[in-house]
C-alpha cells in the first residue's frame, strides 16, 4: 500500500464523515410535470431591497425554472463601508464574488476563537480611534477566524452556519448566491429563507410568496412597526437573564430602537471596521492563499482532531484568476471548475461551480450535464445560447445578457456562442462532481461511439462517420475558423 | 501514518457501510407552505388504544407541525408482564424509556441465534413450569440475542426490523417513539404504519388517516370481525405449507380465534415469560453496559465480518443518567447528547437524541439547531418555552407540560426556562449529529463575531459590544441570579 | 493493521467517492397518500412502438403501484442486427437481459477510446467490405470499450451516461429495464425520459403522460414532421461550427432526412455491425468474465488513479446461471441475487437485483424486504402470488405470469407458489443491498423469536409454538411432500 493512495482514501474517509454531519433528508414541496419546460427564460431579479450601504436583489423563486432546479438566487451590492448583518439559511449556499474585496465572518460553534488582540494592536487601534474623534476606553477584543475575499472567489456556507460579510474595498462588492432548497440540508419547505441576527432586515423573498407571507406582508403595512431580527421575537426580559445584561440594551440588541429609521439588512460602518486580522499585502495574501491550497490539498487535518479540522476548514476558493484554468484555448477562451476535489466542503454540500470566459465569437461546444442541474449567471457580455430537452425541442434560443440567470436542467443539451463583445459567466452545479457530456470535440459522444454505429444511426457513409470523427479533436472551447455563412455555401 | 489515526477513519468506513445498508432514497407527501407555521403548540396525543395490557397513545401525524416536521410520536404503557406484540415499520425509529424496565427483542435476519437454553436451564424452567401447575413437556429454546432496557435508554430500531418490547419490572413500562417518515429509508408514503406479526392488533393511526384509511375503518364497523395481523392476509393452506404446520394451528397465528375476545397490540403474558438470558444482578449488568460500551468505542467489530459486525451492533444507550452528562451545571441543571459518535447505529438512522434537566427557575439559553429538526418530549415538570421564526416572530411563548410534544423547526430559535418545579425532556433530532448553535454563552454567535460587528449591527457602543461578549461566559445552562423583574428596574 | 483489512476498508471508501460523483438529491412529485393501494396488479405493458429493427414496450408510469415505487419499466425486443439508437436518461437504470446476445456500447466522458483498429484488422474489414460490393475506402476507427451481453445478465447504467445496444446474435434480444425515477440521481421531476443522441425516436412514455405530453403528441400529429433527437433542437449553422463539417451532413445528424420513413428508437444494421473487439470463442468469453469477476471482487483498481477505477468500472454480471445461486434446493428452485458487495457500482445505483426459479408446485416462502420495493418481471411460467398490506388485507392474490410486473411495496409481505409448469422471475430492488426478512425457515422470523413470546402472542401452547420453530428448517425455497389439501384434512 504506497503512501499516497492510502492518504488519498483516508481523505475521502473524513469528506464523508462530515457528509454524515448535515442532515440526509429534505422536504420540498414537488409540483407535477414541474421540469415539463415548454419554454425556458433569461431572466432579470424582480425584487430589489434598498438597504442603508447596499442593495439586495432576488430571483423570483417560485418561477417554474427555479422551481424545476429546486435552487432561489440573490445577489448582493455592498457599498463601501456595508455590513451585510449576520444571517443564517437552512439551505447550503455558494457565493460568487463578482466584484470588490472584503471580509467574511463565520460563526462555527464549538470552534475556539482564535484572533486576539495584542496588546500592541490595541493600542494601535485606539490611537486610531482617538484620531477619529473617538475617545472611548477600548478593552481587547478575541473572535472566530476572519476570511479575506475577492473578486472571482466561490464562498461555501454550510446549512444553519450563521456569516456576515464587510466591504473593506474602494469599490462595491458585488456577490451572487446560490441557496439550494431540494439539498437534503434542508429540512423546511420550499421557500428560501434567511434568520437573521440583528437589524430590521426586510425579507429578501416577500413580494414573491404565496400564502402566509403575502398575509403576513399585509399586516406589516397594518403594524407598520415591524422589526424582524430572530432575537426580536423573544421576551426582552429573557433575554436580559440571557445575555446577563440590561433590558435597555436588549432592547437595541432586538432591532427596537431602529423602528423609525430602518437601516434594513446592509448598513454602514462608521469609520472602518475594526476586526483582528494578519497584517498583510496583496502579494502576501496571495502567497499565503496557494500555501493554504497546497496544504488542503496535501490534507493538513490528518493529523488533528475532527473539530479542529472542521473549524479549519477552507470555506473558499479563486476560480477567476487566468492561472486556474481547466480547459485553456488562448483563440476561445477557458473554463475553471471547482469541484468536491478540490474544495473538500462542496463534498458535504453538494454543490460545484464553473467559471467560464469566451472570447468574441466563440464557442463552448454542446454538452450536457449527466447528474447536475447548471444556474448560469452572466458575468460580463452576451452569448447566444441554445438549450435542447428530451423531446429534440428548443426550449431556448436567445440572448443571455449580464446579470441574467439561466437555467439548464439535467441532461438538457447546451450550446454558447459568445458575441462579437465576447461573454463571460459563472455556472453553478447541484452535484459536488458535476459529470458533463460534450457532443463534439475531445471526450465527446461522437469520439466515444464506434464510426459504424454512428453510420448506422446518422444514415451517414462510414467515410462520413470517420471524417465526423476526426473532425472532433478540439477540446471545449472552439474559435470557428470560418464562419456559418461560409459554411452553408459549401 | 499513527496507529490511533487509521484505526478511527477505519471505523468510519465501516459506518458508512452500515449507512449504505439501508435507502437513500424516500417518498414523502410534501405539502405546499408545510413549514409556514404560523403558530407552535404544545400538543398531547389525541389517539387511544386500550389493550389487554397496556395502552397506546399517537399524536395526530397529520397535524402541520408533524407534516413540516415529517415524523411522528407514539406513546405506549405497558403494564407490568405485558409484551408488546412483534412488530415493524418502514420508518427507523428512537425509543426513549420514560419509566419501568424490560427486555427489548429485535430479529435481525442472517445474524445467528446465539441464545440457547443449557440442560440445566431447561430443567430449572420446567420445574418452575411445574411448581406452576404446567406438566407439559418442554424442549429447548433457541433464539437471537435479547437485550434488558430501563428508564433513561435510547433504542434505536432501523426500518423493516421486527422488533417486540416485554415489562418484566414491577413497575409501568412508559416508552416514547419517534418515527422518522422523512427519512429516505421509508419508501412508502407520508403515513406512518405499524406491521403487526401477531394478534389483532388496532391501527395507532387510526382515527387521524384520510381517504382510504376513513373508509377502511368504516369497513370495519361493519365487518366487525376484523382482524389484522400480517399472516391474516394469507391463504391458511398455504401458510400451512410455509410453516409446515396443519391449518388449525395457522389460523391461531393468524388471529382468527382472537375474533370475539381481541387483546390488541399489548398482551398480557401469564406468569413470567421464559426467554434465556445470561444471569446477573443490577451492577452486573451496569458494569456489563460499561463494558460493552468501551468495546464498542474501541470498534470491536474491525476484526469480524460484516454480517457478525451487524448482528452485534449495539441498538441501545443510556442517557438517564447524571453521569452521562455532557453539559453540567450543578446550580442549573444538565444535558445529555446521544449522537452517532456515541451510537455508531445512529448514522445510518440519521438521528439523534438529547435528554435534559434543568432545575428550578434555570434557563436552556436560547439556541438554534442548524441541520436538525428538534421533536421534544416533556418527562418531568413544566417549563416556559419561547420560539421564533424566520421573520422574527414569536410563532410559540407558552408553557410546555410533562407528556406533552413540542417540534421546533430546523433554524428556529428557541429557548426554555423550568418553571419552580423544574423540568425534564427528551428530544429527539431529524440528524445524526445535529448541530447547535447557542445565542449566548460559550461558543455563542455573540462571542464568535467582532465587538466592532456587533455593535454596528446592534447599534450599540464599543463598550457595550464588549460587555455583552464578557458576560456571555456562561455554559448553555444558566441560573440567572437576579430575577427578570429586579432587572426590569435595573 | 492487517493488509486483507486495510484492502476491504479502502474499496469501501472507493465506493462512497463514486456515490458522491453523482447527485445525492431528487425531485419527485408525491402524491398524497400514494402507497395507499387498495389492490395490486398484475401489469402488461400498454404503450408499444414499432420500430425498424424492434419494439418498445412500457409500462404506464402514472399507474398508482408505479407512482408508490417511483421506478419506470419498459421491454425492449431488438431483432437481429437491431441498434437501439444511442441515448441517456436522468435516471439510473438497470437492464435485464431476458434472452438473445449482443454488444454494449457506453459513453463515459473522460475516459480513454482504448479499441483501436490495428492494420491487419483493418484489411481484414475493407476485404469483407468489398465482398460484400462496398468500394469505400475505410479509415481505421477508435471508440471507448464494448462490452458483450448475454441471456442472464444484469446491465447497470448510471444517470446520463449515453449508451446504446446492439444484437449481434441469431436470435431476439429481449431486454428488460427499470428506470429508478426516485433515486436522488434524477433531479427532474418524476416523468420517466429518454434522451436520444440520433435518428427519429418516438416518445416511449408518449401515450401515458399527461399535460404538455399530450398536447405536444397532439402538435405532432399536425406538423407531421416531428423529429426529436437531441441535435435537431440546435441550429443546423452552429452545429456545423461544433463539429466542424458542412451543414448538409448536420442535417442528417439532425435526422431531418429521415422524416418521411422514420426508422424510430431501434434501426436495422445493414450487414452486421463493424466495432472493434477482442476475438474470443463462447469458453474465452466466460473464461474472461470469471477473470474479470475475480478481479473485481479482488478490487484490481486500487493502483490506479480514480478515473481509471470509474473508466474500468464493471457495468455488467450475470445472474442467470445456476451455478450463481445464492439459495438453492435442488427440490424446490434457486435465488440468485446481485448486490452492491457483488457489482460495486449499484452501491452509487443504490439499486439491486434478484433472479429466481421456482420448480413446479414449489413455495418461495412469505417474506418481507425491510428497505427496498420490489418490482418483479415474470421471465418464464406462471406463479400464484399473495401480497399482504400493514393492515393484514390482501391487496394481490392472483396468478403473475410471464411478461408481467408486480411491484410489491416496501414491508409488504409476499409468497409465491409455482404452478405446474414452475416460475421463474427478474425482480429489481430500490436499495443496494435489500434485506429480507423471511416469516418461516431459516433466519426467519419464528425462529429468532423466543418460544414462549410465539406461544403467548399466537395463544399457542409452548409445545406448538417450539414445534413451528423446529418445522422451519428449511430455506427460503421448499416443496411441500403434502399437498394443501392433504393438509386440510389433517
Amino acid at each position: 500500500m504506497a503512501k499516497p493512495n492510502s492518504f488519498l482514501y483516508i481523505s475521502l474517509c473524513l469528506v464523508v464523515l462530515f457528509n454524515g454531519c448535515l442532515a440526509k433528508r429534505w422536504q420540498q414541496q414537488q409540483q407535477f410535470n414541474q421540469c415539463q419546460l415548454d419554454r425556458l427564460d433569461a431572466l432579470e431579479p424582480n425584487n430589489r431591497i434598498e438597504a442603508e450601504a447596499g442593495v439586495i436583489e432576488s430571483w423570483d423563486p417560485n418561477n417554474q425554472q427555479f422551481q424545476c432546479a429546486g435552487v432561489a438566487v440573490v445577489r448582493h451590492t455592498l457599498e463601501c463601508n456595508g455590513l451585510l448583518l449576520p444571517q443564517y439559511s437552512p439551505t447550503h449556499q455558494l457565493i460568487y464574488i463578482v466584484q470588490g474585496r472584503g471580509y467574511l465572518g463565520t460563526v462555527l460553534p464549538g470552534c475556539p476563537e482564535t484572533y486576539q488582540d495584542s496588546q500592541q494592536q490595541q493600542q494601535h487601534q485606539q490611537e486610531q480611534e482617538q484620531e477619529q474623534g473617538q475617545s472611548r476606553r477600548f478593552r481587547g477584543d478575541r473572535h472566530q477566524k476572519i476570511q479575506h475575499f475577492r473578486q472571482g472567489d466561490i464562498i461555501a456556507i454550510p446549512a444553519g452556519v450563521a456569516h456576515w460579510l464587510y466591504n473593506n474595498g474602494d469599490s462595491e462588492v458585488v456577490a451572487v448566491s446560490l441557496l439550494d432548497l431540494n439539498n437534503q440540508a434542508n429540512q423546511l419547505d420550499e421557500n428560501p429563507r434567511y434568520f437573521y441576527l440583528a437589524g430590521n432586515p426586510e425579507d429578501e423573498f416577500q413580494q414573491q410568496g404565496q400564502g402566509r407571507r403575502q398575509q403576513q406582508q399585509h399586516q406589516q403595512h397594518e403594524q407598520q412597526n415591524n422589526n424582524n431580527n430572530v432575537l426580536s421575537g423573544f421576551s426582552s426580559e429573557l433575554l436580559a437573564d440571557v445575555f446577563n445584561m440590561d433590558v435597555q440594551t436588549i432592547r437595541k440588541l432586538q432591532g427596537s430602537e431602529e423602528e423609525r429609521r430602518p437601516r434594513k439588512n446592509i448598513v454602514k460602518v462608521d469609520g472602518e471596521l475594526q476586526v483582528i486580522r494578519p497584517p498583510r499585502s496583496r502579494q502576501e495574501q496571495e502567497r499565503e492563499e496557494e500555501r493554504e491550497h497546497r496544504q488542503s490539498g496535501r490534507g493538513r487535518d490528518v493529523d488533528n482532531g475532527l473539530e479542529e479540522t472542521l473549524c479549519t476548514l477552507r470555506l473558499r476558493e479563486n476560480i477567476g484568476d487566468a492561472s486556474r484554468a481547466d480547459i485553456y484555448n488562448p483563440e476561445a477562451g477557458r473554463i475553471s471548475t471547482l469541484n468536491s476535489n478540490k474544495l473538500r466542503l462542496l463534498n458535504w454540500l453538494q454543490l460545484s461551480a464553473e467559471r467560464g470566459k469566451l472570447n468574441r465569437n466563440a464557442i463552448h461546444v454542446a454538452h450536457w450535464t449527466q447528474n447536475a442541474h447548471t444556474v448560469i449567471y452572466g458575468v460580463r457580455g452576451t452569448a447566444r445560447v441554445q438549450v435542447v430537452d428530451d423531446s429534440g425541442r428548443s426550449v431556448f434560443d436567445d440572448e443571455l445578457q449580464q446579470g441574467q440567470v439561466l437555467i439548464v436542467p439535467q441532461n438538457f443539451a447546451v450550446v454558447k456562442r459568445a458575441s462579437s463583445e465576447g461573454f463571460e459567466w459563472v455556472a453553478f452545479k447541484t452535484n459536488d462532481n458535476a459529470q458533463i457530456t460534450p457532443l463534439a470535440g475531445q471526450n465527446s459522444v461522437i469520439r466515444a461511439i464506434p464510426a459504424d454505429v454512428l453510420a448506422n444511426a446518422y444514415q451517414i457513409s462510414r467515410e462520413d462517420a470517420q471524417e465526423l470523427k476526426e473532425n472532433s479533436q478540439d477540446i471545449a472551447l472552439i474559435r470557428p475558423s470560418r464562419t456559418s455563412s461560409e459554411r452553408r455555401v459549401m
